[in-house]
């Protein structure tokens, strides 16, 4: 058996998320089944850096596979562009060690967050921005953005819906600016809870508003409840970005 | 009755086409619809500056309709808005003179298509892009572009599906540059005819790869027969960016 590391792109919009749920195109069946045509037929799994949810996209997601198919990478990567349909992407297969873990090695992950800030709606952003009409103040955001920077409990930034006992993250990185009407958020860290990013978000959001100051952080951080937060934003602005091993 | 000219935008990967036509999804059925929905069920029928085929774009196609309503501009706008799809959105409307044509009273028209040129395919730019896997040369296409420049007869770049007998048209500007993977091509013109954007952009193409040499346009134009122009590019590049008056 050969392990493959291999790095994919998906525009989200057509998926009911990365994982396999029964009767749902997502991600994870999408690719699985085209692994199982190279492979006559043999079931073929795959395992990702993390899940991502209905709408979501992802740049730069990792995941890994073994195959007794030993190919040079540039054939790896003409086959499987050939046979994935257009919503996903191959950027690159590489044979890697056989210990080699797409989530367990992951030391770190990179999301980036894109609202449309305009009065009106742009079709051509429908699925790739939150489109919010209201104006925003970038300079409160990224002032409410160094309460969040560090090692900190995020339990109100995470969503009741998971299992993780450990809510203890780091952030080394967030990036807020503006470009024409497309506000771009980018967060850097050793890790992030379901949900987290989008609840970050929304908080900000909260903050750019001018509804919350952005020194409350501090405050719904020591609070460790999820319903001190803001609303969660939409799937369809999030972004899986680059995966850090 | 109040004659009304409004800009939309549409992104045209969801519809048949601008025009109506019977069972499919088009923009003018469902912009009426939404017309027949304000007046209580009473039709009204919108003319545009020109159709635009299935699956080409438009960030600036202009339309007129007549109304019995006299609504402030911003109500018109929040109105539409909120009633049509998210594929397409109105960027203004205006009352205008009741002899005002959106078709016929057009002086020139802004037409963009974008190439994604890379090896590898994009899943964001599959509806937005045509995805081209060579090289080009952009100054080997600037070259060409400047027989096309000036009033000719284009019947070599026009499809043959079409009733229309003048096929001389008048090109100003014709603007192709490269940014990062992204290659744009721009054309204003007095107007445009069937598939004309589209097959100017293939034969370009065919320059920009070295299949052609820049000085043959001269010799298809002289042709004037649709045989010796290039393919017509496909429809998920175009974009109906701008109606002149």
């Amino acid at each position: 058996m050969n392990r493959y590391k291999c790095i994919i792109s998906y525009d989200g919009s057509g998926f009911s998320g990365y994982q396999v749920q029964p009767h749902k195109r997502t991600v994870q069946s999408q690719f699985e089944a085209v692994l199982a045509k190279m492979h006559k037929g043999s079931p073929i799994k795959i395992s990702a850096s993390g899940r991502t949810d209905a709408g979501v996209h992802a740049k730069g997601q990792v995941i890994h596979f073994d195959s007794p198919l030993l190919l040079p990478q540039e054939k790896w990567e003409v086959a499987l562009n050939s046979m994935l349909p257009d919503d996903i992407s191959v950027q690159s297969v590489e044979k890697t060690d056989s210990a080699f873990h797409a989530r367990f090695d992951a030391s770190g992950k990179e999301y980036r967050y894109f609202l449309y800030q305009a009065p009106k709606r742009d079709p051509f952003q429908r699925h790739y921005a939150y489109h919010y009409p209201y104006p925003l103040s970038i300079e409160a955001m990224n002032e409410a953005c160094q309460y969040l920077l560090g090692t900190h409990d995020f339990s109100s930034f995470c969503s009741a819906r998971t299992d993780v006992e450990d809510k203890v993250r780091t952030i080394e990185t967030i990036e807020i600016s503006q470009e024409e009407e497309l506000v771009s958020f980018r967060f850097v860290g050793n890790g992030f809870l379901y949900n987290m990013v989008r609840i970050l978000v929304g908080t900000l959001i909260e903050v750019g508003s001018g509804k919350r100051k952005p020194e409350e952080i501090e405050e719904i951080l020591a609070k460790r409840d999820r319903i001190y937060a803001g609303k969660t934003a939409p799937g369809q602005g999030l972004y899986l970005w680059k995966v850090h091993y």
